[in-house]
């Protein structure tokens, strides 16, 4: 079945293309750095926004109009599946990612769900295979049900604990099944409501027992793919876990999680937790953990999850860089964990959406590529950074100095010269590269 | 010399005094749990709030009325010693703080410093015995000087690393001198204004390099002090490494430097990290890093560093109750890194401004230590996480369980009742205990 | 039919209560300045978050068990009045609130709604006669159906204006007939998603169009009750017309409203604006503009509406302090715009948090009325404004000085001198009447 | 005397020129929508950020290299006036705009400082005529000096209204000499640190006062030019009076000082209060009260004021277009309230830091007259609204409906259909134009 039977594929026209359901900076198969557009963006749609969301918010209910409804829950599923695909194809995006409770009905017990999990797997797989389609990563829902009210692997209750984790197998064998690139964890609940009645120690003493078995099965099973935690400080829990990268990061090592788990980095979450995007981009980055992102926007005046469709081309274009610098995402990606306002409330809105934050993305990848060509933000560091390539600078950078041997250096140069950065002038270069 | 003639010894007259000049909950030698509040509760104060602010902000230059002016710097330096010593006593107050700057003229060389340094930490070491009071912590202030306009440990000029390492040298020398309990760390421009013009991952490893050297030095002088890092999200740069504790311990542990940093928890820079001051002395306490704390406040609609006196008694008793959880602070305390607001014009308002300091955190201990002996949210943690002693939760903690052992237990135990947390009665009922 | 055959009344047991349905600080008749708390405090129960809220946030479904669910949709909605009005006897609260839909089905049509609320407002009738329980306010919600998503009386849409009129008229006729103390707007939708697309002048005049039809409609049925309107900044908007309460009070007296609109002053929303309660509280006020309150707390560290149950007792105080200034609420009250947390899943909750939230009212209006028998603020300000009281101050009150004049007095008076506020000192000398 | 000798005047050299002192958008004489960009701009530059800042913040002392320090205290302020005027010149800019304590030194008294100021203001005048340059605006400094410590014309002190009062009349003395085009009022300290210990009718009567007794003394001398508040939330104050441009706006209409009085809208200010600068700016327009405006940014992480230099060019635009739609500012401008970063230490920076503030609004300029030229945004305005062209939209916008007339529309319209807003696409087509 199909469902937008008035889109055509949408191709790359150019900057100047008047035609709202074109691509005007996205040109798939364009080589950039020596790599094409599509293998250094690797897009890929959320099952989420994309086919089951509604628009509803906490004070109004659904807005959308959609036309893939049918009789039963079961017919309504796998329309949402023909849709998805159709969607994929037409805008000529490679990967996607879903939550379990996406792709099928939860029933009325976990064997249930388990069962129709696998008929809804069977169907995608074919699909998949059918428009060459690829899983970017999947996720088990562990915080819209009743059950995950205090957490999933933090809960206060060990059969809600153990009731993730079924969930948590169940997603890796559809991640084997599905060939998945990456698993993703985002928890939800994974935190606190109040310190007051909380044990802070034991919750994240078991949300890293956790995380073990789930190493210990993928090895078990030889999927070996990357885990990737998704950082994001606040809602619905007043406290989440794992507030930031270097939250996540500081879990991750102190538990030895750091071999096999690595960040998925969100936008908006950057910005609840007060930080900016490439911000955290930098923190993954540096410390051999940027696994994927989930491409979104925040206006900076609202303190809840808004998750916007990228539109910022100035911190897009740091963020391209910050994964140029990275040598890419792969087996990463980019996912567009992004909704359409309540507003936009068209079929056609889908398309519409996804373009923009394609064409965010693909036109700040050619800025920043330009950046890195140029070499102009390396010269500039090197130049910054210059008193560490030699003397006294080289010797600290060598662990040859001491606070002995530095202070005697110190007292004969006590005299120092305060170099002017320049910032303003760098700021405003960086927009000339935004064209 | 003495300067607040006017004023007696603050005593302790009890709830019900109207005397301004008492206190009314900070009894020294009460025993409470089994030890005098003075040992609870150790506090400081800051020679930089109590001796050298001004009551300037950015838009405005200082307001406070001081008699401690002399002729000379030299004087003035000597008068404010006189003057810290005497507030202390008066105050009954044990331990105090300060930066380098704080107490010695800079002169106009590193040398001259340092004389300065030597001879007014002669004058102290000679008060300290006069007057019984001890060092709690020193350290050295690295951010006022334009020399690191760029950072210290982590400017940019190898010159500005080792004019920092010459004042952490002398100041761990001044802290064996004058047996100082902590050395402290506040790396107020260890950050970034900008990440665009920031080698990131140089600079963490700089500042994790003068670590080492710190303990190294210290270490070679039999002066194994703890170390304390001081976290601060922003302000005055745009991003600080040590943004909260648990980017602090991030690092910590990445460096290796666990064995001897510990954390030093200020209230107001919780609160601009997005946390509240009972949540980061958790993540301190569980990991095993809760050193010493800053005690102040920030009313919450303000983004900046405000530094109120705390009179917070809802939050300060959590805090306390953090402590108590802690087993105390020894060899940390409570330091009030808190200034007078700049209407709070009189000397009078020294002593008026720690009074109400010192009695918040006395009336929290006292509700806090009550909450302790009343096991009123020992019992609810201890009911709410009951599933992990016996069973299949126990079997969890104890590492028993596997992904597949989880899913065959989950098939057959998928209904799952969630207990209410009736977290608006604890809340409330804590309440109860601030009397 | 009866829900709550577990619970007994709540009755006023004093302080040391250990009894969780009790009041320990609330006895209704208690006369404290002259007036007794049920007076002072005229407190109201909101029907949405007492009966229809179900615990459902924007990342997982209700999880509060309640047992008046009937077998059609007409039982379910006749049981909630039946179980509320149970609720308002036992708790011993003298009002309520409710928006229309609470009440209602709205079935398919207006029309049908229009029935409906007929049906349900004869029974409601009743049950006040029964109970004898007062209506505080009533309102229309106008932001959850789908027709809503641009706004109501500022939609985009004029049709959506003409149901809006609608509704409000038979809000109006609903509030004659229950002989409803004051009517409430929220503009929940009135406001903007982006400013790009919206026509702001033709909005608000829109708006204060709708109001003058309501005023007209008011009065030419004889039903002149104070209108409110509820400032909130954001949420669902972007930006909400009524962002706060100087800002709402500039429309209403730009429009010429201020006859018969005051505001109703909601925590939460202070909060989310960057203001404390007391602040919006003051502001009202100054403007004869105090109507009603909306009692909730926010955790200062969340940037969404968490209506949380007040427990705050320091802000409380200064929000009582207000409302004594202002010689009381009448014929507004407090109605507790509040929800139980989501973990918060019993219906003894619905009784526990209503009573943590009326002890913190009830407390607060205890300490704010000594504070105001022993005059402590009101001697603050009148020592801290005297110089307004004769000379120069006086005559400038007066309005006989001019620039020249005070050119000329100025010459010769301009070493000034600064008293002390004392600020630190009066703070903990309010905690000190939170006993 | 000279002081950038190695500057030369910066000309347009268009986008794509790489010298870093050369406009590459702003081409002064260029004809936009029928006005020179120079008429259009009306760039000021701020003699307090450009002749009198340090490059010192609340943690340390001045970082900025400057030439222009004298031997005496006069010497100084007037190679200041001398560099100022060179800089005006070299970056052909039009406009200028001072504080009183900019210019002249304070001395030891009132008339001391008059002195000062009628000796500078000579001298400024001659080099106006010299220059060709004219004073934008001028403002009394009444928030640096301790007396203002509680505020200006808001003190509890009447003799610092009286001194308030001469600092005001001055000023308009000396707006009046210069032949100012505006004159602002930041009231930097009219609001307050505590709400507890303030009289808040008192003090906003006073305000009121002041600007009346302003209004009356221009008017005596003939000096008619617009009043102009600045908002700002908060910062130094806690809460200011004019806290945003509604809230001022209350204040201007309640006291009726609407006649006289307007806006200068501040970017950064506009950030600390929850806003864009584009609604500040559309909430100005809207009720004609569009002055003037402070160019600046806020990186939206940081909560104080960051004062950078402007380079957003997506929110540039947005503001920009209202300024077209505004037909300009004239007699008000753009007024660079924008100082270097601590660590742009060089002098070259005052003029890279300016251009690239420049050229960021000659950019959005020209974007936003593209818009305009194409009726962008007009247009979909038009269509969004068009149901208050006919119809009952139409009526209602007359007047001519009540609620019962639309309650009798609606019962027979009430299945309303709500078209998309398409935003997404919106956003992304807005970037197309900032090339």
């Amino acid at each position: 079945m199909t469902f937008f039977n008035n889109i055509k594929e949408i191709k790359y026209e150019g900057k100047d293309s008047k035609n709202p359901f074109s691509y005007r900076y996205y040109s798939p198969n364009e080589v950039i750095l020596g790599k094409s557009m599509r293998e250094h963006l690797r897009f890929a749609l959320a099952y989420w926004h994309t086919m089951t969301a509604d628009g509803s918010d906490p004070f109004g209910v659904g807005t959308y109009k959609r036309n893939w409804f049918g009789r039963t829950t079961k017919e309504t599923t796998k329309n949402r599946a023909d849709a998805f695909f159709e969607i994929l194809s037409k805008m000529n995006v490679d990967f996607f990612c879903f939550h379990d409770v996406d792709i099928a009905d939860q029933g009325n017990s976990l064997q249930e769900f388990f069962d129709n999990l696998d008929e809804m797997t069977d169907i995608i797989k074919d699909k998949m295979k059918e428009y060459d389609k690829k899983l970017l990563w999947n996720t088990a829902n562990m915080f819209t049900h009743p059950r995950y009210v205090n957490g999933a692997a933090t809960s206060n209750n060990a059969d809600v604990f153990a009731y993730a984790a079924a969930q948590v197998k169940k997603g890796i064998d559809i991640s084997k099944k599905l060939n998945g690139d990456n698993y993703v964890f985002w928890g939800g609940r994974e935190g606190y409501e109040s310190l007051i009645n909380t044990n802070y120690g034991l919750e994240l003493d078991n949300m890293a027992r956790f995380f073990h078995m789930a190493i210990d099965y993928s090895d078990k099973i030889g999927h070996k793919v990357p885990f990737l935690i998704e950082p994001k400080p606040k809602e619905p829990m007043t406290h989440q876990y794992d507030f930031d990268a270097a939250t996540a990061l500081s879990f991750i090592n102190k538990y030895d999680l750091q071999d096999r788990f690595k960040l998925n980095i969100e936008g908006n979450h950057a910005s609840l937790a007060g930080h900016t995007f490439e911000h955290e981009l930098r923190v993954a980055r540096e410390n051999n953990a940027l696994g994927s992102i989930d491409a979104n926007h925040a206006e900076c005046q609202l303190g809840w999850d808004t998750d916007e469709f990228p539109y910022d081309i100035f911190h897009i274009t740091l963020a391209m860089y910050e994964i140029l610098e990275n040598d890419g995402l792969n087996p990463g990606g980019i996912n567009f964990d992004a909704k359409l306002r309540r507003t936009s409330t068209s079929p056609d809105d889908i398309f519409l959406g996804h373009i923009s934050g394609i064409d965010t993305f693909a036109r700040s990848l050619r800025a920043a590529a330009k950046i890195k060509e140029d070499n102009f933000l390396e010269n500039i560091l090197d130049k910054r950074y210059e008193s560490y390539d030699s003397g006294i600078g080289k010797s600290i950078v060598e662990g040859k100095e001491s606070l002995e041997s530095l202070t005697k250096y110190a007292l004969e140069h006590d005299q120092i010269n305060v170099e002017s950065n320049h910032l303003e002038y760098i700021k405003v270069r960086i927009n000339d590269y935004l064209v």
